[in-house]
């Protein structure tokens, strides 16, 4: 249990993960599994239902989709237009719209200047915004196929402007009145291995920190009057949690050795309180603000970014009923 | 008067010039002149002191004080903290606060990735936000010497967000209550000597197109709610002013050649209308959403954009009093 | 013949329709036409077989294709591919190697920080690079889609580096010895109706200035020991171009106008020397060093960018026998 | 001794360090330490003088100044003025031209897309670029305050060339005769603490990996034919150093630990080779090629390749000899 004072991350599937490897059952959680072998692509949907899941999880109530594909980060140009394809179908049920045509701010957050936090920005460079044409021209100017109105926002870190998030979000929902925001930012894991091979979904909004209860600086429904759909990309880890990971296998390996089997008997002898005692005092105050991210991060970002900008476009334009086509899960 | 049906440009200086050049006097706007003959900077107040005055200039009613200084464009240091200084000094004559302490929400105008037009972006890039760090660990945090709460934006253009940037704008200024806002935009010249050469500052707001009444899109007092100075320089020249010099150029000449003095007999005999006519058929079509730049546009929008941002740094931290030491004018 | 003096354009198809427009023939180049209606695309080859050819067109002796779509400018995915696919088949005439395998040096002229000059280094920015995967684990290692070695550089300009493009270009092929240079660059032309629309492909290298001779500074066969090939895209028209275009205009109205018939009469009395000096005069020096640009001049770059990269993408994979197909030129 | 395995450095002086804090000597290495209390500027310069030295130090011969200043982080531009003058100051002495006039190459090495690793190319595009001024109209052109040629180049990185480094500048070498490089690259610390605070000047170049012999990708007079001269700043620490350190402190903890005293007694029984075979077993795979560092990278970034730049500027420009002046150390 040592983790839990010092891991972050913003995967809903990870947390449920962590009470796994502990046999505890959250109570309030469900967690489905589909696995699509042909193009290797493991979708996990994990669903909050209760409050007391929610504080167990330290994630609110919501739905919480996580594609896991390993190909993502390879630049293979086919693929990603697959998934591109599921991620639209996904978003789709989000939306649920009843009707027909509906207004959509797409949010890119994050700190363009930084690379591995610039996926929310890249994504919006990609998009087709439409609002002021339709606006303008009517929405017949757009032909069929794109109908909805969507307009879009990289509001910047702040760093840079001073503001928080929410704040420049709420004034913009109000002046320009969209039916739903979709939120797209880079998010931390826990384990490297989900870095840029990972897109979560949910319908929860942004929830900064723990996550939990009205926080006002969260970009939910709840803070700025409308449906908030997230979509997040692990691109970095805490440079704490590579840390905390590394001195459980550490101890784990010393109860088990075979060379140092004696050590193994006396760490047993110590409880759970007393080991995180022990890793508390080891973990350097010079972490904090510190974060893990791979060497080849320009490439990928950028690549993930175009995966997921031809998703919001697919599912933006019209046509969207030929999603559903060709869809496996 | 074949300019008035082609002609574009963001400098009440050059607008007035026009008149001028026509020895039209303009009833409600008053001119001064000043020059610091040492630092080669001439300074230009043109007021517009009556509705009168503002629809004949198609600007409306305010203080436009215009810097120019031809050595703006070479990369001297110095000689840029001297405008700087003085670019300062102006500014805060606009401002007048009688707070001690005053909030200002920087937004800067135009779009980052075309080179003339991301001066807006590269100042607010530079500037030193406060706000944030104030409202987390109150004013003594920031020492003495930077007490007012700086917040800054960067909206994109139409395109990029879909929406128009008074929107933007008029829904950050709600949620975060500035005292004042200074908006900072690239502008269209008339004559290219002024390009990158020029700094205007205005307290009338941003006021798009002819700029005369209360335009929706406009990013004013009365629009967003709160005092807007414009800070803006002169980063290109629409292709159609060009073009349209360069025929009154001909007219001229051809009215005045030796050479080709018939022509000249011939011309005088037509009036006006008559010339606008012939100009109107020539201006090309194509010509529509063209702008015309210098190829160092990189060098130059990047020196002044740090100029500007320098003044701005030095306004807002409470040394300065010490702006005005020093000064010439 | 005004334009003789003042016009530049590095489409060699606008030198020949100069001439053709002054019902001059030239002699030593052959004119070929093509037009694809259904997707209408132009392809116009100018082959400038003599020396004395060269003179008259200020190009030097070679192929030069140019391929005009007026939808490039349109953000139709489908549309560009097929761009794409003819620009390889292109391309794949003017490479013509013997060996089955050859080693590609993609130079990506301009400067990346002015928009419309950007365009050679974002081409570079997408392209598959192969040639240090090569290098280190065998042609297998890249499976058999792509076995050429793929290097690129982007250079900078003079500005930034303080050096000659070609002695960049000189010392990197002396070292790496590729068989091949492709260089691409953003070009000037005549016409403000082909800018982002048109792309020119030449077996000639590039060649600044009239292009003539053995320049020092350009980057050619004789100059960079290795053949080059150019692909350029006018993205500017010199400001001069424009201006001196709308006096030709006005000059010809003058002759055939209605109202102004008197002046027609006169002018038609003077030679083309006569109105040379006439326009020489009001060509104003302000001009030289800027250029005309369209507003939207980010977003056809970059995305004429990707249908480049795309093409040489194709060209360089192996699977670049299907590139024939499907093709109707 | 664990660390030997598995620690990368880039600075000379953690290197020195690792062998002071394992009590072992090493022969031909001298130190000496400076310490400006005024402005907290510690400057360490190790000199390895022998081969042997060089061997057992993983470093070539030569000597490496390393400037630690803990207010670099800071926005303080003062500051920051005097680091420069102290930076030019250092390299005044590597240089020792006995010509009065040099030309210098400035390499910009790293991905300007990955925002730790764009240390370089940022320095190269805030320099004082004069060769192809001087060139063309002489020195007096300039005035008599930059006589030197300097010129300057941003290759990028292998996986956006396909070259190596060194092929690219060799080449550029031989084609402009510079007489010296000086190349600025980001490194790796070991210790997180130095992170952007740390400025290393070495006259031995850029040595990849181990760093001794005649690697054939360094960029060294050996392998590019004049003298180099290294500035690097460390921005981010490789993921398994983080990981080992804490290792180390885990069982020196464990080896001291009031509360696990009994383990401590036994891990006192192992060897360093059981140690460290515990430890690699522990060393996840995922760590190889994941990077650590700040959150405010871009702004630190930023801030100190503006501080190397304007070093030198005012190096290459003729008023360097008042350099030295005001200098304390």
């Amino acid at each position: 249990m040592i983790e839990k004072y010092s891991i972050r991350t913003d995967l809903a599937l990870e947390q449920k993960e962590r009470f796994e490897s502990d046999n505890v059952e959250v109570q309030g959680v469900v967690l489905e599994e589909d696995y699509d072998e042909e193009r290797e692509i493991k979708v996990t949907t994990v669903k909050i239902e209760t409050e007391n899941g929610a504080k167990t999880m330290g994630k609110p109530v919501g739905t919480y989709i996580t594609m896991e594909a390993p190909n993502m980060a390879v630049p293979d140009e086919d693929y990603h237009q697959e998934i591109s394809n599921e991620l639209a179908k996904f978003l789709e049920r989000f939306i649920k719209s009843d009707k027909e045509e509906y207004s959509v701010l797409v949010v890119g957050l994050g700190n363009r200047k930084v690379t591995p936090d610039a996926l929310g920005p890249y994504v919006v460079d990609n998009l087709n915004i439409t609002r002021h044409i339709i606006r303008e021209y009517g929405r017949y100017a757009m032909g069929e196929d794109a109908v909805n109105l969507i307009s879009a926002i990289v509001p910047g870190v702040m760093g840079q402007t001073g503001m928080e998030t929410v704040e420049i979000i709420k004034g913009i929902v109000k002046e320009t009145k969209p039916d739903i925001i979709i939120a797209i930012d880079a998010l931390a894991a826990r384990s490297s291995r989900r870095l840029n091979r990972t897109i979560q979904i949910a319908d929860t909004g942004i929830n900064p920190g723990s996550g939990v209860g009205n926080h006002r600086n969260a970009i939910t429904k709840e803070t700025v009057g409308v449906p908030v759909i997230a979509i997040g990309v692990p691109t970095v880890v805490d440079a704490a949690t590579i840390v905390n990971d590394t001195m459980e296998n550490l101890i784990a390996a010393l109860e088990s050795s075979e060379t140092l089997r004696g050590v193994g008997v006396v760490m047993q002898g110590y409880n759970a309180a007393e080991k995180y005692e022990l890793v508390k005092e080891l973990i350097s105050p010079h972490l904090n603000g510190l974060f893990v991210t791979p060497k080849d991060i320009d490439e990928t970002v950028k690549r993930i970014s175009f995966t997921i900008s031809e998703a919001l476009n697919l599912l933006f334009s019209k046509g969207h009923a030929h999603i559903k086509e060709n869809s496996v899960i």
